[in-house]
Order: C-alpha cells, then structure tokens, then sequence
C-alpha cells in the first residue's frame, strides 16, 4: 500500500502529465515501458521519472521496466479520478463557455451542473445543455444540491467579491481564471490558471531561441 | 550583469509569478522586501526564493531584504517583457474570443494581429477590433507580416494538422490549447496549456482535503 502522504506538492502537480501520457501508451497497447522512453517522450529526465514514481511504488524492475497499467491505475488511485466533482461556472462569458463545452472534464470526474452571471441577457440561455442563472439564485441552488468547485471566470475587479460570495456558501474549491492570486480561508483549495505566466515563457523561450541559446 | 544562460526552465518557469507579485508591490508603494514576507504572501518558501533570486543577481541584504524595483527590473529584463510579440489566433470558437479579449497579454508585450477560422460563418467578423480571416488566407498573411505566435484553440483531431500548417510558414512560437502534446521540430518552440491538469490537481487537493491530510 502507498503512503500518500509522503508525496510532495512538487511530485503531485507532475502527476496529471504522467496520467495523460500512460493512459495514451495503454491506449497504444503498450505493456510496459523504461524510464528512459517515457523520459523521450515526456520531455522530463529519466531521474526525475524514476525519482517520481518511486514516491508511489512504481518500481521499475532492471530489464523490464515500468508496468503501464499498474502505475496508471496508481496514480489514478492516487489523484482520485474515480471521485466524481459538482462544479458550477460563475460567468458566462467568453471563458465560461469555454469551460462549459470542455469535453474532457466531465471523463475526468468534473461535472457542470449550472452556470451563473448577473447580466440579465444572458440568465436563460443554455450552454452546453446548461441553464445559465442568475447569482441572486446561487444560495438556494447550492441548498438544493452539493457543489464542490466554482470556476470562477469573472472580470478581474470583481472576483475576490464573487470568490467570499461562493466560499460562504460552503463551496470549498476554487478554480480560478482572473489574474489575482485569491486569499481566502485555510480550508478553501484555490487552484490559479494564470495565461499570462504560460505566454511569458514561450515568450522568454523565443527569444532566448532567437540568440541561439535556447533550452528545452 | 547577469550569466542568463545558467537559470534552470524551472526557475524560469516561476518568474511570471515574481514578475506579478513583484509588480504589485511596486502599485503598492513597497520599496524593499524580506525573502520572509514575499515568502508569505507567494506561498514559496523562502529558501526556494533566496536559491531563486540568487540566480539572476537578486541579493537580499541581511536585515534589509530585497530592493522590488532593482529585482522587478532584472526579472522584465531576463523575461524579456520590453519585446513584442506578433501573435495570431487559429480557432475562433470560445477560447479563441477569450483569448482575442484578454486586455493582460497586449500589456504584456503579446499583440493580436489576426484570428484564422476555417467556419465560413465566422470569416469577416470581428473579434475584439481584430477580422477573422479564413485559414486559406494564412500564407498570404504571414508573407505581408511577421508572425511570432500562433495560438492554437482548435480541435484537438485537428491540432496537428494546423500545427504543421502554421510551423510551414515560418512561425516558431505554438500556444497550445489542446489536450495534444505537440511533437515538431526542434527550432519550434512550444507551450502547451493543459487546463485538465489544473483541474486534476484541485481536486486531488479536496480529496485530501476532505480526508484530513490537505497540504498547502
């Protein structure tokens, strides 16, 4: 039996890479793979490979290397993608709908259940087969069924007024998509998409490419 | 002056962070900063923001920390934030209009100079001031203006095809939207934004959370 606990935040936000990439080699009806192949292919050094999944006894045996199927069905016990999210969007923008239409969330266990705005053109429209409703209908709408995630997709002023709004109403998880990094309470998970920061490396990375010392 | 060539992808993939928070502090008026207090309210530990500053000249002063501006200038230096970047956005469905609409990127140096679609409703409109053109148009495009970026929110069964299309044509910086990992050749460089494993990772981190054991 693993130990979870031991596992570093460091190690964790690696593991959805290595769900992705395993769940592809089993689809490619690869049995088994070395450290050295799967580092080809991840772009992560074999060290690192073998450093990772030492944490959740995937031990890669000499000659044989790592059993696909066993460290998928690891890590995904690990990241817990047999658990199923009630997750609710907050602003139906641009963004929103995005997220809204996102097939791949709901394979992984994140459902949408309502979509929410205050502007009044929007309230009633569907996305994705969603209702979009309006915030003033949020407390009874999270009385009447468990929401585990709002995704918060609002203007950038208003988000630390809609993110209190949320997290009053019991609403542990936070996926948030504005530019402010979000204080809330210590039992609130805030998870930061911040766009700006991905653009800015692939920026430093052409340039630095460019004057011909570029990096993987 | 600074050797740029030893900073790790892995210090340089924080420096968007430090870059934001930095250039908070500097709107709030702080002069100077101990590695203790930027700590805190980044959510780093300090001894990773002192291993990370060292890197690029950074030196705290015992008992005076950190100079913001002197740092918030190194890090737009080695960032490169005073270049401009000539982006276009291939896909105009909900994160292509998000993206068009993201007032952060121009101010980060990122300009929109033109959105590509391949659906004959969308050709002619606008988007943010910016015409979406159709993808046959693409080559004719690029000759008459330069094209650093190209970013990618299309299907993902198309992703590799457009992918091909656009490197063709000399543009050498990919933003990724799709689930795909892109493979091209070495002189593209690519940044992949893969949503689901933010999303992944919020929930491992409620799961732990509900289990009692969350870690920060």
């Amino acid at each position: 039996m693993i130990e979870e606990k031991k596992i570093s935040m460091a190690v964790i936000r690696r593991l959805p890479r290595y769900f992705r990439y395993l769940s592809d080699l089993i689809k490619l009806d690869i049995k088994r793979i070395s450290s050295k192949e799967l580092s080809e292919r991840m772009h992560i050094t074999a060290s690192q490979i073998r450093q990772d999944l030492n944490c959740f006894g995937g031990f890669g045996q000499q000659g044989y290397g790592y059993n696909v199927e066993y460290l998928y069905d690891e890590i995904s016990k690990i990241l817990g993608t047999n658990k199923r999210f009630s997750c609710i969007i907050v602003g139906a923008g641009n963004m929103g709908n995005a997220l809204a239409n996102y097939e791949n969330f709901s394979k992984r266990g994140f459902d949408i259940v309502g979509i929410f705005d205050v502007n009044k053109e929007k309230i009633g429209t569907m996305i994705n087969n969603i209702k979009v409703m309006h915030m003033d209908t949020l407390p009874e709408f999270v009385k009447a069924q468990r929401v585990d995630i709002a995704m918060l997709t609002v203007p950038n002023n208003k988000v630390n007024e809609v993110a209190t709004q949320v997290t009053d109403l019991g609403i542990k998880g936070i996926w948030n998509f504005s530019p402010t990094d979000l204080r809330l309470g210590d039992d609130i998970i805030v998870e930061n998409v911040h766009l700006s920061d991905s653009l800015m490396v692939l920026g430093y990375r052409l340039k630095e490419s460019r004057e011909g010392k570029n990096q993987k």
